[in-house]
């Protein structure tokens, strides 16, 4: 517990996994984006029998896990098998509602592709909802659950 | 308010500003990457004489907010003239706090770029606290200030 | 006519325009993926009341203008300042036809950027009706219309 | 026949093939870049003796396979073991006849790549000539065979 | 002996590597800056007690390794499974001394890989010191070891 | 003198220079890859009448310019508006000679741009050569001159 596994002597260093067996990954993540009023009513708008402003963000959101290797130095470029991404939005709270889930057959796990898939995903809707209002906020997000692997399943509690 | 302005008859677009002036802009936003006792355990332990992991995140925002526009189909690709992401560890809470600043001369505003930027220092966070702990939580990730372009000054409330 | 401005003594080179200057510039193109009647077929029972595959394809253009200088060796990069991709199902012919639009204000044109939006955009949509027909193909990708710099506007004739 | 793989429930994802075997596989695709008698005449002066102006759109197609996967948001990163780019400059059509071969082995299929580079290839020749005409089109970019994989073997027929 | 493998009856290409068994591969790479007594100065300055210089230069290069398919044109995309880069500085030389080891399990060598990420490396140094002195050199950049694959182990002699 | 710019109170930033006004700058660098006798002898046999290894390298070289912003975290990226990359195969040394001179008008110069286009072109000359001999070495990469800015002119002595 504890231990920087990106760390060796001090010095970060992409982790050598060469000896581990490349074995089925999966991992799914969550996020918010809390929406002002004005937010919500632009989104009803723009979003009822025209271009779905959702859709664009859920696109980006594919494209964003891909390049996680790009944005995360430390991490281990890996050969996504599948990637999807959803976006609900929930004009009660208002919120949009976003989980995307990577899968992989590698040696490490997808924990970090399957954050930045929501992560880019979120920042998109915020783009598109930056002109109605900037008090947006992106918000929990975070890990839902993990498999596969030595340390094997994880899930959220709570 | 409340209009869409990256689609036009219901297809997304990357608007044209073709016609705005280039002007100096500046947006600078934060986010908070929530830790659990045994990840600020690792990072205080890992902190101290030896590589900052905090240093890491650090560079892979400012890296980031030259990644905007691969991440964000509609956003425009902009010459950024500075950038500036500062990280801090505050063990009492526990949480890193993260704040970057953007700087452009363009047609358009950075405030995506700022977003952005704390978006990958966070990730970042995570991936190098994952192993000591996946519960971490990626949080208030939003605009602080914006300046500069016809809609002029913004600074979030409260 | 007929001389080659991307060589010099017989070596491609990125042209020097560092003396030109920098002017509004226009370009717009386009593309036609003939289908076949499996692949218009698919693409009506796709594209009525769920999610429109040609969105994806339009997203992935817009995109792929961006790219436009990571993809041809010696073209400039180039601020674009507006994007507008277009794709239109013609079942009656059967095709798709898709139009590209780029704006810039730059020392050189932005033709490139709009043939690219359009490749990138068809094989889009090839990607997506490959599953039920693999014969499509992708024909007609050409220069409509140009306008700004020294050389003036240009369109297509015919 | 008529499915959209690519979607689920209406939503574009990167579809699931994780439970796929990886074998061998191989696609070829083929474009022609039609040339105007300007165009040829330029090519043909060009590539006597110095450098060659194809070798530079060969060099970028084989460049533009490798980017595939950032150009097409639905289709799987996939680690190429083999890519061939040829052009051929056939003056009396006038035309650059282009083929491209892309080998993997990966649990789907490579057709994407070998049209994605025949595509870069192409816009690259337009690039290289359209200083001496811009009437230049791109046509004929489709898939001529394939193999491997659970859909087996295919060609164009005609 | 003498024969250049990525060209193929004149023309380069991707060399097909399909048949090849996926195996165990590690490369290590060295590079030098060579500093002027101003530029050993400013590191030995800005390298006490606050941010290390080297840590930005050690993980470029870590992200170097990473980008090595996109820079290298004839590379094939491999699926690292470990990189570490060092940096020494050596102030009674004075020079930085760089070396990194890549691994990957695949078809093919990481030689190039350990190369670029000495290289990106050595460039980062050279940025953060050209304030100082714009007269450094980078030098002696090399393959210092490789195993694995077909062509079996090497080392450099002396 | 000996003051590391791209630090601030000990963390790294890309330096703000949205207060400077763009103007003409350019950079021209150098570096050497030292053959051996293999070497020299595979480069002579492949690049007579047949494709040029050469060609491959200086291309690569050009491309390598646009993806500095990419490779050196503290970078700005900017429009760049001409690069030239020269390869001189010199077999009485033997080594292949490499010099890239690089424009812009912007507010900060292309040192690093013209540095990073040798650098990989040299990577480039090294990788299609390696299959003969592995002992190559890339050497001498450094700046030959550079122009505009405040800093003024510098060229290297001796």
């Amino acid at each position: 517990m504890g231990e920087l596994t990106h760390f060796k002597d001090g010095r970060p260093r992409m982790v050598d996994v060469t000896q581990k067996p490349a074995t089925h990954r999966t991992a799914t993540a969550e996020a918010r984006v809390k929406l002002t009023p004005e937010a919500a009513q632009a989104l009803e708008a723009g979003g009822v029998g025209k271009g779905d402003p959702l859709a664009v963000a859920q696109l980006a959101g594919i494209f964003g896990a891909k390049k996680t290797a790009e944005l995360i130095p430390l991490c281990h470029p890996l050969p996504l098998t599948g990637v999807e991404v959803r976006l609900e939005f929930r004009p009660e709270v208002p919120e949009v509602y976003i989980t995307a889930t990577v899968r992989t057959k590698a040696e490490t796990g997808v924990e970090m592709e399957a954050l930045t898939a929501c992560a880019v995903a979120a920042l998109n809707v915020y783009d598109m909802l930056k002109a109605s209002s900037k008090a947006l906020e992106i918000t929990d997000l975070r890990l839902l659950h993990k498999a596969g692997g030595k340390s094997g399943e994880w899930r959220r509690e709570g």
